[in-house]
């Protein structure tokens, strides 16, 4: 195990056996969303998106929150950017939002994030779990969308992730009302995919993220989830088939596939070579580029 | 309260503590649609996006219809246009179709919108309902998209709503069969988000107009409609992240947010100043402007 | 019943009553995947959406596999196009996926398509189900989308297709895990929409084709399944106006109806005369053209 903890304030972040664990740690203030969170969330989405030895991450938060929200010890002027310089750039003349900044991390992360909610996600605490893969929650968990009780709205890229991720009507209701609504509710409207004891939360977002490194190629997983999260936004089905006809070509003789026939043929547990840093086709699909002025 | 009701004949409008009903209103016809109710649910659902004293918008129908559909009492020449002028202009050359002009006026409407559907809601009947942010039904309700059966084709741009509510194959299966089904169906194929007796339909629907109205601000749940609703058109959660931090950005040095944020932390229910008649900021997405030659 | 059966070698064809069937027919090998049976399918798909006597195409597997996947007869080798010439065509320079030749063809149907999974549905035998209007499975059946078990990711357009039948979410937690599962899980993540006993499959699946057949227009029904789909690739529902109102204008004033309108009034079955070969609307929607060099 690394543990690269020391390098960060308000997050742990540490690697075991192919699993990245990113830890919101500040506890004391519910895992509270702060500007250094957010630096120091993008930077280890980053690490591992870099690092061969990460085939899969899940994000989590010490003590009874998942993430409360965003810090509001500035009080009724905690969203108002004045005259600060701009934390993470601009785009089209305004500061970019910060928990987009996350979000669009997570997104452009090429390994698989999972989500375990152990407690509330509030806020930007539930919007930045949606660029995640898959999300499962502690019978502990609690959620809200409550811009609109704040007098804002769904940031951190939600208002594109949470229609295509629980549907256009589940994402009105929760965001008109700014309900706070618990786990099960949570499941009925497709949020999460499971609940479990708060006891059992990890042990099941380490069973799913071995299910994926156990048994799958990083090439593969690294390039189906920037195939399937940018067809998202493709206007047919065309336009897929021209981006997977590449890479079944370009991944079809590749080291990978040869070990993946051979070992299912051979009845046995597959070893692929690939490394997402070297092997990855040219033609996997990209996410736009930042905007131009940030 | 107040009573708006005389200046239609095909529907009913009114106005009760920020709630505004309106009650498609041909009880001896199941309240089948018309060119008249299209113009007067047109005319309802921008005055509820005019109105300040308007939070939520609740669609019902009197009797024990909802709507049953275009009103076939021209018999087999209904839909034959033949050579009367366009009653609300056309688009391409052809006629506007006047369910599209009613969805389209509800797709506008910047107040949240919720289908309470008492009855048989039939053809347009249905289709209409889909640009509503939610939709409850009485167990007395049934639906159908019935158009195959008429010879004609889902219209009220529900082939671009209906696969965004409900998703592709359960939106293929409704169409083609054009089956009518209750609403255990529609709750289980997501249709509506639940089933009550009919006695509690209304008061269901208050109750969630209440906990919006009661606890949100009105320009949030205004410019969060139209975000949420514009991004399931764009192609890349960037687009959001652009919209968004303009947003986050206007809203974040407004009058809501200081009072949302205060009132959370004084643990009192919030008193919103802003008006979206006058407090919406210049960057709230908007919806295409309409066919040119309309 | 007309028996072409003798003209394909890896499939079967026949039509009864209105109702297209068509079996992949390798018992022997689980009914596994070749350049061949991809050749019959889009000439069985174009074949059906040509004949005006085929109302709704039904899709199963001979034996006791709906389809195993990719025919791995070559080993290591199956998935390296090499020299050989290009079976499909190009796109791109590259040779267009032979899987997403079968599912263009099967999105490009105009009748509606019941896939009807018996058994073992994996690899390009479950994508192929993806651009089927309806999906029900016997409680033998499994599914896997195993491509990265293989070293390869999915392909037949299932990267457009599978998160809009399921969800970003299910999609992402099947595509990387490559997980093999039952009928029930893919139930509860709505790859299905029933599950029935093994002998009940195809009775079930008759009796939704007999429900579109016996009850709807030809030419409404396939004018429809060009709207939906197409429509998933729009940006607003402004588009869908546009397009149905075109439609609602043609077909308002066609003959089928005249017919579904009086049969209605009269309260008797429908005798639709439209025919699809003939009388289908200038105006329906089409998918893109194919890439240009192909």
């Amino acid at each position: 195990m690394s543990n690269d903890a020391h390098d960060y304030t308000e997050i742990a972040y540490s690697v075991t056996d192919g699993i990245a664990t990113i830890v919101l740690d500040r506890p004391a203030r519910l895992n509270a969303f702060t500007e250094t969170m957010a630096h120091e969330l993008a930077s280890a989405f980053a690490r591992a998106d870099a690092a061969d030895d990460v085939r899969v991450v899940i994000v989590t938060g010490r003590g009874r929150a998942f993430c409360a929200g965003a810090d509001l010890g500035r009080g009724a002027g905690t969203f108002d950017a004045g005259e600060a310089a701009p934390e993470f750039g601009q785009v089209d003349g305004v500061p970019r939002d910060a928990g987009g900044v996350v979000a669009l991390a997570i997104a452009g992360c090429r390994k698989p994030v999972i989500g375990a909610v152990n407690g509330a996600a509030v806020g930007v605490g539930a919007t930045m779990t949606l660029p995640m893969d898959i999300r499962i929650a502690a019978d502990t968990a609690r959620f809200g969308f409550v811009f609109a009780r704040r007098g804002l709205v769904p940031e951190a890229g939600s208002s594109w992730f949470l229609p295509r991720v629980v549907g256009i009507s589940q994402a009105m209701e929760w965001v008109a009302t700014g309900r706070v609504f618990d786990a099960e509710e949570a499941l009925a409207g497709r949020l999460v995919s499971r609940v479990t004891k708060a006891d059992e939360l990890l042990p099941t977002a380490v069973a799913l993220a071995r299910e994926i490194a156990d048994n799958t190629s990083a090439v593969s997983v690294a390039a189906s989830r920037r195939l399937l999260w940018s067809m998202l936004g493709a206007g047919s089905p065309w336009d897929a088939h021209r981006a997977d006809s590449q890479l079944i070509h370009a991944l079809g003789k590749g080291v990978d596939v040869a070990e993946g026939v051979t070992s299912f043929l051979e009845k046995r547990p597959p070893r692929f070579p690939g490394r997402v840093s070297k092997d990855m086709p040219d033609c996997v699909p990209e996410w736009p580029a930042p905007p131009e002025d940030s």
